[in-house]
């Protein structure tokens, strides 16, 4: 039986309303509007939260119905969520058929996995695609992900997740070999290495498509950042004709379907704070594995406020994803690094741009802690892809940089994306002085962040914090401390508002 | 830091936002529609899908962010979903205060068993709590509950989320002992015996607040069933007063808040379709607690399609009741029963009312199936609590039901009620003939009650079917296997469709 005789529901006359906008954004959950007294309603004895089955010519989606009373929806409307509305992208007048979901046949494999058995290679499948396809409701992605850190998925449930999500979306492929990738582990503030990790590889042969994602919760992502100077949002055929141009490309993953399920994973993981190994492995080599890397370097910040709180934690996690890495003929290093404070002085993406420019530059006054990071890591990643013999990667890196090939070859890629632009400057700023002399001895990322976005980062692109001292620096009493940059007063006030009454955002010690 | 203070958000003036009714039901998850680009969510940086504290006067509400473009909301206007508008119960003109919503603490011990950790009763009761203040999103439900499957809970678990439970909500108080109840486990359709067992008890001198559930996904349920009989929805203190006078009650739990944690527990339990143990004595044992019984006999069917599928389960589910009853002083009787077909004749509220009525009044076509299992029930009741000798109730249950004290019970609890009334006969009805001679092999429940939504029920009290034939039974040609009850044209129309498209609801045989 085919899927739209299976879904039309159970009715010979199928359901019918008008497809209707709803203007409300769920984010990725599809929510469908309805009247309570509409005739499927009534019919087929729907209540509010029940799942049903929208079919549109050949789109269809799973969606959760909210029950409208009054005339805010029509008796016979459909009124779609945005994410409803995007993928069933109905034409004006369109009807959609309502019918009973087909019953979600992954969900018993996930049961079983509940009460502690293994998910094979169908079953993981199955679950992935039903993902994809929409079909999962929240409640039920949170039992996969609940179960999944309940009874730790094996290195053979690894791999086949791994694959599930490989396959379960688009691919690049480059026809040669090596194309280098990179990753960090548990993003640090202000950490943006990439595009200097790119710009190097890339100067020096290499290969490597690199797509980045943007900020979830954090003042910016690499993909944001790269937007203040270059557009981000390629399609493949575009990602490709960079890419052949210029060794290298610096886009927003999110423009691509890589690994579709894992967006949505990765939004439960979040909201129950749960971390399973599993997932992580699977997240981050499905991606690189889909962007075709053959050769990656992981870079795992280790630090009690960090992803990963130790060494030992870091090696374990190394084990799996080298072994996994393994199963894919994918040529896996891993370094930890520093992850007890951020990286560079801006937060926000046109203050880290301006950071990642300065060291492209090998400006005097650039950060040096965001250089020596980006040195240490693409010398690893050229050594990786033998682009420099062993032990000599980062004097291949550095003279790259310091000779101007790393600029040069980050320019061309601006270029290839669209066009190189200068990033914006926030119109208002207000440095913020300490009120005592002495030590800084503490640096709360958190609160820094949250003044960062209370300013406007990551949307407005200007906005965000420069930070100007670091842990260990004396400071006399009226010396700022740091300048809050927000592109209208709205948010300056904001910012200075909660700034001004959190305590500790950076702290001073009159000690030596 | 009070409640108040701490969860007033971060900025030293709070954000208000004009209270609106949206009229959309997102069933007991409170959402809020805030326009994507109002100044609340533009400063906090609000996405979709983000939780947040909205406070009113004394009353607070933890909701889900759903964004709003275009001018269905004002910037100036939090639209309110059914759950949110009542707990806030806002009056016009009303601010809305919104902030960050306080951590969750509670989510760390469901995360510790996640890992596999004890939950202590101190973590359960925050659990509890937090699940009754409507802390809980989904998504976060869903992980406590397939934490509790993924890590059984042990005893001491078990004991603590009852208490727990019980504890959450309101308490009933009878002053004296025994106070009796019943509850099955896991319903069959049409399986009425609890008006019968409550008439009969309380008319042989028992004490028996039953309070029952509506429908959730079934065509009726207990209290959908009596409400066609009289009035079920009453507050504590008329159960109290039907109580005194009359010895028993029949009234709707919903309408008292014995153990709220439950109700969302069972709501994400049903949807995830995961079963635990833990879960399921905590909720039963909890309810009967609250009302106040000292002595319940517990109904477990046992069949392939029922809850609880062999005598093996049947054992160990009753070995855990007894344990945690006894923690509580509740003496407890457990009887497994045959669940492998619906008991009595009619499906949907009124259909199974008249039922009731008719084994109550000793009619001789009363279904005899669901006066013997009522009869078997009061028995094991009434000896539980010493109204009969043991071995000596099934004489005197059947006698006070022959004699007509049950019947008379039974009327007087329905006046005490508010005042007893017929319950509704359907219009429309079309009796479905077999196509061929032969013996009745075979009756699928969920098809039937599929019928019986699509004719309208439980929402139409009339609507539902009245099934003539049993499994075993020989029918010939033309004859009626089954009659469909609808209140209007339109639900008769859909069950017809369904029931004849559908095929095996009833399946006959040509062999003897």
């Amino acid at each position: 039986m085919s899927d739209a005789a299976h879904n039309s529901g159970t009715n010979a006359t199928p359901h019918e309303l008008k497809a209707r906008r709803s203007g409300i954004d769920t984010r990725d959950e599809p929510v469908v509007y309805m009247r309570a007294d509409c005739p499927v309603c009534r019919s087929e004895g729907f209540r509010a939260h029940a799942r049903v089955f929208l079919k549109l010519r050949d789109r269809h989606v799973i969606a959760t119905i909210h029950q409208v009373f009054g005339d805010l929806v029509g008796l016979d409307e459909a009124a779609l969520s945005e994410a409803a509305w995007h993928r069933l992208d109905p034409r004006p007048g369109d009807l959609v058929t309502v019918g009973h979901p087909r019953p979600l046949l992954s969900m018993s494999a996930v049961r079983s996995k509940v009460y502690g058995k293994r998910m094979d290679e169908e079953s993981l499948d199955q679950v992935v695609g039903d993902l994809v396809a929409g079909r999962y409701s929240d409640i039920e992605a949170a039992a996969f992900i609940t179960a999944c850190a309940a009874h730790p998925l094996d290195l053979t449930e690894m791999g086949s997740l791994t694959r599930a999500m490989v396959e379960s979306g688009e691919r690049l492929h480059w026809g040669r070999s090596p194309i280098a990738d990179k990753h960090c582990v548990g993003g640090l503030p202000g950490n943006r290495t990439t595009p200097i990790v790119v710009s190097i590889v890339a100067a020096l042969g290499g290969t490597i498509p690199k797509t980045s994602s943007r900020a979830i919760t954090s003042p910016a992502g690499t993909a944001d950042m790269m937007e203040t100077v270059a557009p981000v949002e390629l399609d493949m055929p575009q990602i490709h004709r960079v890419v052949e141009r210029t060794g290298g490309c610096l886009v927003w993953g999110g423009a691509v379907r890589f690994s579709p399920a894992d967006d949505l994973l990765i939004r439960i993981e979040r909201a129950l704070d749960i971390d399973s190994e599993g997932q992580l492995v699977a997240s981050v080599l499905s991606k690189k594995i889909a962007a075709g890397a053959t050769h990656v370097l992981l870079d795992i910040p280790v630090g009690p406020t960090a992803k990963v709180r130790d060494e030992t934690a870091a090696a374990r996690l190394t084990a799996s994803l080298s072994k996994i890495a393994a199963l894919f003929d994918l040529k896996l290093r891993v370094v930890t690094s520093d992850g007890s404070q951020p990286i560079g002085r801006g937060i926000g993406p046109a203050l880290e741009a301006y950071d990642v420019l300065g060291v492209l530059q090998s400006h005097p006054t650039a950060p040096s802690d965001l250089r020596d990071k980006a040195l240490r890591l693409s010398a690893e990643l050229l050594e990786l892809v033998e682009l420099a013999p062993p032990g000599r990667g980062l004097k291949a890196a550095t003279e790259a940089l310091d000779q101007g090939q790393a600029w040069e070859r980050f320019k061309e890629i601006c270029e290839a994306q669209g066009g190189m632009r200068a990033p914006p400057r926030a119109e208002h700023r207000r440095p913020m002085p300490t009120t005592t002399s002495g030590q800084v001895v503490a640096v709360d990322n958190r609160k820094l962040a949250r003044v960062a976005k209370l300013a406007g980062a990551p949307d407005d692109k200007g906005a965000g914090i420069e930070i100007h001292v670091r842990v260990g620096d004396r400071v006399a009493k009226g010396e700022p401390l740091y300048t809050i940059h927000s592109e209208n007063r709205g948010g300056l006030d904001y910012a200075l508002e909660y700034a001004k009454q959190a305590e500790g955002v950076i702290t001073i010690g009159d000690g030596e």
